[in-house]
């Protein structure tokens, strides 16, 4: 297989190419794609240099398969090429989502979703995949009638530039003005220490007081696990390098019991119950560094109504959060045989 | 009158002190009261230096009024004593704050609770200070059914050597590998780093899987509205140095209009309506420092019900959620004569 990485030398971008060396994806060729800043230069894959390429409509040509590990607007301007050219795409980012003929893929969820017609897949939020994985689990049990969640987002999610301003506040700490150029949103007008200070805005405001990564949470969670639910969701930074967690409210139709949430948790593929609170063993941001597994504890039954179970939910949000759940789906469609590759 | 405050070189106590210097309440005699390892230090009070006395059954003689600002252990020792040495005992543990004859205020909410036979009055957790203003506000509007609450709690809520210890974790980042010893539970078994991540533990856990941070939240907020309703806390402790925040979902008995929310709120004693999300206005623990209000934002409606609203709540955990409505207990007294002083 010919494949290609647009972003290589992002965090997620980064962080696929580091899973690509141990994936089971036959791979012929590996072309690192970035912005003119990075082209020419050198990145290592199984200790050996491959050279950046800058992205061109020409880079495309002779792939496979294509990862866009980029913005929106790289996505816009390069998707479409690299689909023309005859790849297919696993796109990161926002675009495409919620684009009906877009599978959005959670391969532990709905691999089923791909079709060889669909060229181009979807990966999710960062938050969102954490959360539907324990959704889709806990869905099992009886069905879902309502979820709120509060996140606690790590400052990575809002890639480099924001974590060298988290780092640096930190390393200046008491010695000097620093002024926040970078969090919450770097085009916006106004920024915000993030040391310091949990902030309750992670990317721009959009319709009826909802920030669009809390709507992307209420929407592409509901297109993942394929049902209507009630869902809100307060999305908010915190001064946590990398990891996000979240405190997940979930009402189902009916009384719901704990050992039955255990049992199907703990024989979930991919999600890890760290839960036993007499011990004070739970899951922080720490212990699932570089993990592609979910990892869920906390858990308990509400003290006023037997059909309301809590949880808390951690993962790397630039693993399962974002690059190992793109690899995971090319890997499937591999397995699968979806596109003859 | 003559005023003792115990636990005056803590946190709390600390800052009680520089509030009192502004009070109203007419001080004739100022203790400070400490542990042995303090006494004999001194401490400034208006510029003029106290000496701090050191905790035993005497140093209770005299006073109109006591301020317990110190843990649960001091308070089981020494409340009796200065309540029979005559004094009127306004607490800040946890000690007798569910107990039945004992009013658990906060001034702007439930004044009249305090009657003349109680001596002993409980100053509530800090981050149920903070919801329970912004509840009471609320339920003028219409009753409220059930409140989920997801907290962000600042490191100066686990005192000073909790400080210290995420301090130095700043200060030597990357330089050395620290141990965490105080955080989340000092008298616990495990330690985790609070930089870098976000800890779902605060207070040792009791039953049903709670931690006792959050059975606080859920009994006391129900104990100074006077009223029962549905409600769930997980309660979290992030890198934060000062400043508690909440992410709080209210369910209403009835469908909630926008516009009587903002009203409601805009005209209520203390707090501080932040919302104004085009220009990025929120409340965020920084703001906060010092402030003896409450702030609340991203206030909006659940998009699947009309009877559900989501806001974002902060307060100085120190200020408003233990010295400061521990302070204005004192003055409402004083105001209402209730004891004669």
């Amino acid at each position: 297989m010919k494949i290609g990485v647009v972003g290589a030398t992002g965090l997620v971008g980064g962080k696929l190419i580091y899973l690509l060396e141990k994936t089971l994806l036959p791979i012929e060729e590996i072309r690192v794609i970035a912005s003119s800043q990075s082209s020419g230069k050198d990145l290592l894959f199984k200790n050996h240099k491959i050279k950046i390429q800058k992205l061109s409509d020409k880079v495309f040509d002779n792939l496979n398969l294509v990862f866009f590990m980029t913005n929106n607007d790289v996505t816009k301007k390069y998707v479409d090429i690299a689909l023309e050219k005859g790849a297919v795409v696993i796109d990161n980012s926002s675009v495409y989502r919620m684009k009906e003929n877009v599978p959005l893929v959670v391969p532990e969820i709905n691999p089923f979703t791909i079709k060889k017609e669909n060229r181009l897949i979807a990966n999710p939020n960062c938050s969102t995949i954490q959360l539907a994985m324990i959704l889709n689990a806990l869905g099992k049990i009886n069905s879902i009638k309502r979820v709120d969640v509060s996140t606690y987002q790590a400052v990575s999610g809002a890639g480099k530039e924001a974590i060298d301003e988290y780092l640096f506040q930190i390393e200046l700490y008491n010695k000097s003005t620093l002024i926040p150029k970078i969090l919450p949103v770097k085009d916006l007008k106004k920024h915000y220490f993030i040391l310091n200070n949990s902030i309750p805005q992670i990317d721009k405001f959009s319709v009826n007081g909802y920030s669009k990564e809390e709507l992307k949470v209420i929407y592409e969670s509901q297109k993942i696990l394929g049902l209507e639910f009630s869902i809100s969701c307060t999305a908010v930074r915190v001064p946590v390098l990398n990891g996000h967690s979240e405190s997940v409210t979930v009402t189902f139709s009916e009384n719901v019991d704990l050992s039955n949430v255990y049992e199907i948790l703990n024989n979930s593929v991919n999600i890890v119950v760290l839960d036993d609170i007499e011990n004070q063993i739970y899951p922080i941001a720490e212990i699932c560094q570089d993990r592609s597994e979910v990892f869920v504890g906390r858990i308990r039954k509400d003290l006023y109504c037997d059909k309301v179970l809590h949880l808390w939910i951690v993962a790397d949000n630039l693993i399962k959060g974002a690059a190992a759940n793109a690899l995971q789906i090319a890997e499937k469609c591999y397995q699968e045989k979806i596109y003859g590759w």
